[in-house]
């Protein structure tokens, strides 16, 4: 099919091929300069455990004067290594972890009518492009060894990229339908970045806990999309009744979307424990996230039901009810409770769809346009995470946030309770601060003429940028033909 | 959207809400007073395990006297734990049940042209409601420990609960279409007790087999659902041409549908091995459900093509190729040999065939509806499976249906083959009394004027309780023009 | 729904439920004959690993003259076992691999718009059917035990077996739309065969590495499926526009083959490591395809663009973009680095591309009719990825190729670089040979007239051996009303 429409003309044709070509050429030129692979951990054979048994029979004959005080041996015999994680401890939730990234990220999107083909082919463009450059510039910033000029990629940093990817396919959210595919190549570049230094300056100086990432992914995601949003604001959005028309979902567009949710919400648990201490950390954090977004699922019933006077909406069922999932993030392996999870899920339910329907709309006029209604599913609900964050730290039995000192932070394993809600809620500003500033200059480079804008009469259409089947064209001609009918009905009624 | 329909005017506004807020406050209060995380296996690391050795060694040397009769040691020294399994060994399975019940159970009841938002977001909020009960109820009634006043959870819990849903899930597909959300949370509230307390008597009390709870799941779930519906049962169903019509798909949403099946199919072996005991048995769960699944589908096709003169129908290949997984479901984890899985998944792929194209109208002109068709998917092939469990159990050597015996039991270790055959009987009799009794006294209570039953003609339509996209209304339309359009056409023919 | 169409008197009525039947009872007769259960490798229990010590204790005291070079102990003690793999360490991979034949390309092929039913039935058939057949042949062929006359079933054997699936379902692609069922069931029967017959060959004769298996699944189901197509050719497919309109999507049925694709894509790397060994290569294997499939997703973009003028073609994003995971198969465990991985699927994907949007066409005017275009995404990056391989082989110390030979091999573990470089040539050399020319004799025997072959106007319609529902017709009226519509419009703008 190679139907030409009038829109169409407007498409930068090269811009984005060549920009796109350009950094994939960089980025097999650092990779091949400065990566290589991880390791597995090493698992001792029989042989390998006999054979350290065996030395320590012959030591503790040969050397049979030697004291062992409390039990122990010598300790220039065993080598106590480091935990270290592999396949085997990490591959399932990874590859849970990836589903979310493209299935149901992807499919989430695809509510609006004529925008399924972009909804889901740009979140897999953008989260394939941000696996490739979330790889290298996590690999300089976090794991560069200085020796061997090399960084290395294992199974735990191919889950690190995949967070990378959430994050910038939530602030994808807020703009989707408004954007170029360009501008979003554009913007991947930069907030990677960005994000990393957050998390850097999260992780490393200020030593804050957050292992579903609620601050790093979910709020920066969120704010940093919603910045960019404010400054692609276009008043068409909200006065042109054709663009609004085509911000609204047909009956098996919101199913599709319903793909999304549900594996979202089933995936969650390993989101929030995928890269968790094993043991009862990694369970408590499964557990928490389990309860935590159930409790979600059902106060999103309750509230949508009470504001929609008896009516559920789709928007609300698809989104609110994964904000337990979010709010439980920052604390998931710690020591919540069952029923602390319940009451955070049910805290997120209740504010996110609250948000959906009361929030946005007002937001809407404040020239704050959030395709997504991000703030809603992971804005407001991470930072209730990071409050929760905050709360928790001034309990050092139950947040155990210790153990997440190490040498390299400010004050060390000494730090206070007190001054852990400092740097948690410091962690949280800065997040906000970098997302919001950091988005706003991102949008005023997207202005810019050379990443050619959307016409505003193109949002929200498939067909600017793809080749669209036949039934497409005739989605508007049906549009028209429901109305007269349905006028007619209620002339005859 | 806010279009109000005559429909909504019945919708009852705050029932549902505040019965289900009540219930979750309940639910955080019972989780705050009695239950707390379970705990992951303790691994020993190299250090504690080295440190163990050389206790030993020591022993060893200074009771050089010491007789070690049969080759073993001192028994004071070393703890032999009981297997306890967490997240390595469960953790991938539980995620593929997971997704078979939320994506799995809820896209496979899309198939209905108007009722896909209920269909996928009533199982979301049934089966998000179930764990929660469900931890409560299986936690009281199984792990209750009266020594702290708490229950824990764990992955295995987390496991369990997800089988409870799976129960209500099948219930619910009886009355796919024909139930307010209050009468489902009600069902809710009643089913998962009752499952429990058989679940709990044929485990706990007659000691009986069923790996893949082929009775305590699938009979339960479908012969509870068919008793609430027999109650609920209004003739128009079967005799007013509007609600008929209703209940029919559209080309996609048996595409949607199909989602749903082969998510199903492809993670039956999970939910058969699920909690199997660690090494051959769990080998085999997984070995004979993969056989026992293909070869209903194989069967389906064949039987699907002979009762259809040559043509497939898609409610055949959406259910009963998934016969296979039910029915081997009780002995999953015996020996029935690979050949015996193929032939058990033969007869439950026939079986459920024919009672898709043969016994479910029957039952209708009975007046027992059945939206899913849960007798042909779950009921038959569970009470199949149960007979196979019973065959088995007289073979001892095959069935090792004393793993399963433990001092609480009735009888104990030194039951007979004979004595099993009859647990077993009685295990599948007591669960069709309490699913059909509880099944016809619920749908007693569902029919009290309180719970608002609906209006026939709101039945198999999103409508009522759903805000609708604009193109739902056009669908009624649509299929008068089509059928203007294929009466001309049989009249130009 | 009980329509009859005139297309359905042409259904074969009894041959194909008749000839499935009759295959499946021979079936069963071999399973009971010749198959058992498999093993779980044994754990040491803790009890078992301090029994074990304490032996050694014993003995080294009672033989306390004894010599231990090397700082070893009598190997008469300790039994060092092959590593045998189990549940714990496949079945997360296994249920990927799964999820790609049944989800993954079921929902792949549902983009033409009125042959959905079939894509992701016929998809269900095949692989089920494919599952116990291939279970059969590979246990005679590679697992037979002369003594105990059984081949074991477990965890690996069952992931092979869904190869073997994944090649047949790749030849089914081309032929998507064009066969009947039963002439399916037929191919089906000879390929699995072949297909084994040939990597017998190229693993156990040859001694070739290709641990994604892109020769043996992708070369070969790829070019057995187009050569069974050329013998099928009618040329109706090329003139008829009838024929032609409906080899076509519509925009929902675009979305649905995004599950199919995007499945594919998350869960690739697990297919290149299912069977990879523990430890590094493992890693490799999942590190290496997680990035090249990455990379042929941003130049299928880019190509897409390029060759599209500014718009992209789904059937790229759907296809091209998985390119990288066939190429990057057959060195996956390698030592490429990451930027190797890069560049063998930038130049994958590109490949791709290039092929759907020029080679496709070409070979359809030469008569030669693939309508998945197989050849782009598993023929010619299937012989990237085994070329790749060649180079490789010529590097000992990267391809690590001595690790894949053994004593059954020619030449054994003398072989030098040059010769394991003439094996992998071999390899793919008789790949194409046997697929080919299975491919046209299976093609030859699908034209005799006992197989029913189809009336080339019932092509790519789900009617033919599916009871579809009401709206399926009204598809044809809808496309008349909307080029009428769309006539009017250009008359009037």
């Amino acid at each position: 099919t190679t139907r030409t429409t009038t829109a169409s003309a407007n498409a930068p044709k090269l811009t984005f091929p060549i920009i796109l070509l350009l950094l994939q050429v960089i980025f097999i030129i650092l990779f091949a300069l400065h990566s290589d692979y991880g390791h597995e951990p090493k698992t001792l054979t029989e042989h390998e455990l006999f054979s350290k048994v065996n030395t320590l029979i012959i030591a503790s004959r040969h050397r049979g004067s030697v004291q062992y005080p409390n039990g122990t041996f010598d300790p220039n015999i065993i080598v106590i290594s480091e935990p270290h994680r592999g396949i085997n401890d990490l591959y399932s939730m990874f590859q849970d972890i990836h589903i979310m990234i493209f299935i149901g990220f992807g499919f989430l999107m695809t509510f609006l009518k004529r925008y399924g083909y972009s909804a889901v082919g740009y979140n897999f463009l953008i989260a394939a492009f941000v696996l490739e450059w979330a790889l290298l510039i996590r690999g300089y910033m976090f794991d560069f060894d200085f020796d061997t000029k090399k960084f290395p990629i294992d199974v735990e940093r191919i889950i690190v990229a995949d967070f990378v990817a959430a994050a910038i396919l939530i602030s994808f959210g807020a703009l989707l339908g408004k954007t170029t595919p360009t501008q979003l190549i554009i913007m991947c570049l930069i907030e990677v970045v960005l994000q990393s230094v957050n998390e850097w300056i999260g992780l490393r100086r200020f030593c804050a806990f957050d292992i579903g990432e609620s601050m790093f992914v979910h709020v920066f995601g969120a704010y940093f999309g919603i910045a960019v949003s404010i400054m692609l604001y276009d008043r068409a959005l909200t006065t042109n009744t054709h663009v609004e028309e085509k911000e609204k979902p047909v009956y098996h567009s919101d199913l599709f979307s319903m793909v999304g949710t549900l594996f979202l919400f089933c995936f969650w648990p390993s989101f929030n424990a995928g890269v968790a201490a094993a043991g009862d950390a990694r369970l408590r954090a499964v557990v928490n996230t389990y309860i935590s977004i159930s409790a979600s699922v059902l106060l999103t019933y309750i509230l949508s039901s009470v504001l929609g006077k008896g009516k559920f909406e789709m928007v609300h069922i698809q989104n609110a009810t994964l904000a337990g999932g979010v709010a439980v993030g920052t604390v998931a392996d710690k020591i919540i409770r069952p029923a602390g999870a319940l009451l955070v899920g049910s805290l997120a339910g209740s504010l996110s769809t609250v948000g959906f329907k009361i929030i946005l709309p007002i937001l809407k006029k404040l020239k704050i346009h959030d395709t997504c209604g991000v703030n809603n599913l992971h804005g407001m609900p991470g930072i209730l995470a990071a409050v929760v964050g905050i709360i928790l730290a001034s309990m050092p039995n139950y947040s155990l946030y210790n153990d997440n000192l190490a040498r390299s932070c400010f004050h060390g394993v000494s730090r206070t309770p007190l001054q852990q809600v400092g740097y948690q809620a410091a962690t949280l500003g800065v997040t906000l601060l970098i997302a919001i500033g950091g988005g706003l200059i991102t949008g005023f480079i997207l202005r810019l003429p050379i990443f050619n804008k959307k016409d505003v009469l193109t949002y929200y259409d498939d067909d600017t940028y793809w080749d669209t089947p036949a039934d497409f064209h005739y989605i508007d001609r049906q549009e028209k033909d429901r109305l007269i009918v349905l006028e007619r009905d209620v002339l005859h009624a």
